[in-house]
């Protein structure tokens, strides 16, 4: 591992998410009807760690571009972000993100709906008015467009393993679709925004797809092992729901005994499931060997996605690349 | 009015839509995970009349363009008609298109939300690659995604209009966004891809904007008094729910009789109400003169934008233009 990176990306990341306040706010003006105008805004206002607009931003930077110019980008990849929290909290039936109830709840399923498709129809707006070289603008319109229609297979994808015991590689697949590809765009975006070149681009798509899988792996790591009254999250609610992360996959193909196999699986997705059962399943996966075998493959994503960046130019869009990478798998939230 | 349409625009759609048969058929692949690239592909496949993409590709044609490179634009933006049309049957809970269950009845809504979604992106996929130069690409992206976020408003005006009396020009304001917009990208997209100054851009862009608002207001006249065998519209339907139309607006500030205008209210709304009720609440739009009036609105939209394309050069993609502005309000389904 090369290079000490300086930054305290939690800090970093209040700093940039408080610049792009402002811009974030200022592209849906008060157009007819007033209750979509809201609706799309209560999202993408409320702020939230808005670590994929600070990644386009820094990936601009860090290629030695003009940063102002990655700010309409950061904003349009918040609001596609948006978009889809709004569209899954909806096939979710969630009822509260951000201390706030759901579009669907606070304004029905229509408008969710509708939230959701507007902000993304803004993003392409805010995307075509980039001050760069339209030849650029496509490119960067590749990036995203491709990203979203990842998305909305990766989302599928979740929603069909459902309950199911796939792979570990088809549920990396499917969180890289429906994590990664999005913060590659961003990060791809931005440096082609800051003028990079072919190869620089890839570079920097390829960090980006790492991080994101890194950063679901913790995720789904604080699911099971995360402060509940941090993360918000109940812990065993994964347990519950089946969820086949890569700790669960690990622990059906290592468990040798058949009759804690059993156990296991008669745990997992089980709604009735009590918390001492999920302690239990818990458990089994760490006498497996699971968690820690979760925790090194998330550990890998991240120090391959230093390594693909390690020609950039030093300096402290780099340096806030690389620290990010590790806060990924270093967040308590 | 100038000119003799000698063009059979039924006959032509069915001809076009016949050759963009192919082409919409061979933008989404056999990836994972197949219920979403079949959902996805259900309702574009399923054929239609293909008014939008008829209309862009005429467009380009009629300024002087090579019509083959407007195809990926009439692809595109049959996709995204197809995608505000699976989301509007969730929303509205309708259960049968074309025959076959919606999308959300054949695949759930998690999946309807999700192929609505995928068809938005891929239309955008499909944009990036229009072979054009990217200035030209840039500015048709304007149009689409300035349209999409209308439609997106205009979906909202009409689930906030529904059952309530709204002014005509708030009605028409709404059916503009909802409808209009969407023929208004395709054909100045065409036109733009055809190489089209902007001021031919801009009367090509308002002929579609008031051919839509024709369209619209003949589908409500059709809603009233089309035959339902062919429209599969029950009467009495859009009276039953209250639709303020052009027709309704009218009654309602011209009716007279207190009494009268009592018992219309008393039907316009009333999900109970018998198609005997129907019948008179239609009987009373004739003789305030409603129908007809509405009718006139139709028609003077129509003939206001064959007015637009008059300077266009004379040709098979002019006449067809016309023909579609007149078959758009005379036709029977």
């Amino acid at each position: 591992m090369d290079g000490i990176a300086m930054i305290d990306a939690k800090e970093y990341l209040k700093k940039t998410s408080a610049e792009l306040d402002g811009p974030i706010k200022s592209y849906i003006g008060d157009e007819e009807p007033a209750n979509l105008m809201e609706s799309s805004r209560q999202y993408p206002y409320a702020g939230g760690k808005r670590m994929r607009p600070a990644m386009a931003v820094a990936c601009c930077g860090a290629v030695g571009g003009d940063k102002s110019k990655a700010v309409p980008l950061a904003v349009a990849i918040e609001y596609i972000h948006n978009f889809t929290l709004i569209h899954d909290d909806l096939m979710d039936g969630d009822e509260v993100r951000r201390g706030m109830p759901t579009i669907h709840m606070g304004y029905g399923m229509p408008t969710a709906i509708l939230a959701g498709d507007a902000l993304f129809a803004k993003a392409y707006q805010i995307m075509c008015e980039l001050d760069i070289p339209a030849e650029r603008m496509r490119e960067v319109l590749r990036y995203v467009s491709k990203a979203v229609w990842d998305l909305a297979r990766g989302q599928q994808m979740d929603v069909n393993n459902e309950g199911k015991i796939v792979t570990e590689e088809y549920y990396t697949e499917t969180i890289k679709l429906k994590t990664s590809v999005l913060f590659a765009a961003a990060a791809a975006g931005g440096a082609i925004i800051g003028g990079a070149d072919d190869e620089t681009v890839k570079a920097i798509n390829e960090y980006a797809l790492e991080v994101g899988l890194g950063f679901q792996m913790w995720d789904d790591y604080l699911g099971i092992a995360g402060d509940s009254s941090k993360t918000g999250k109940s812990v065993g609610n994964d347990i519950r729901k089946g969820k086949c992360t890569c700790m669960v996959t690990h622990a059906i193909r290592s468990i040798q005994d058949p009759a804690i196999l059993e156990e296991f699986k008669g745990i997992l997705g089980n709604m009735d499931a009590t918390d001492e059962q999920c302690a239990r399943a818990k458990q089994i996966m760490e006498e497996a060997g699971s968690i820690e075998y979760a925790l090194d493959l998330a550990k890998g994503k991240i120090e391959s996605a230093i390594d693909r960046i390690k020609d950039l130019p030093e300096g402290e869009d780099k340096e806030f690349l690389i620290s990010l990478a590790r806060y990924s798998i270093d967040r308590e939230v």
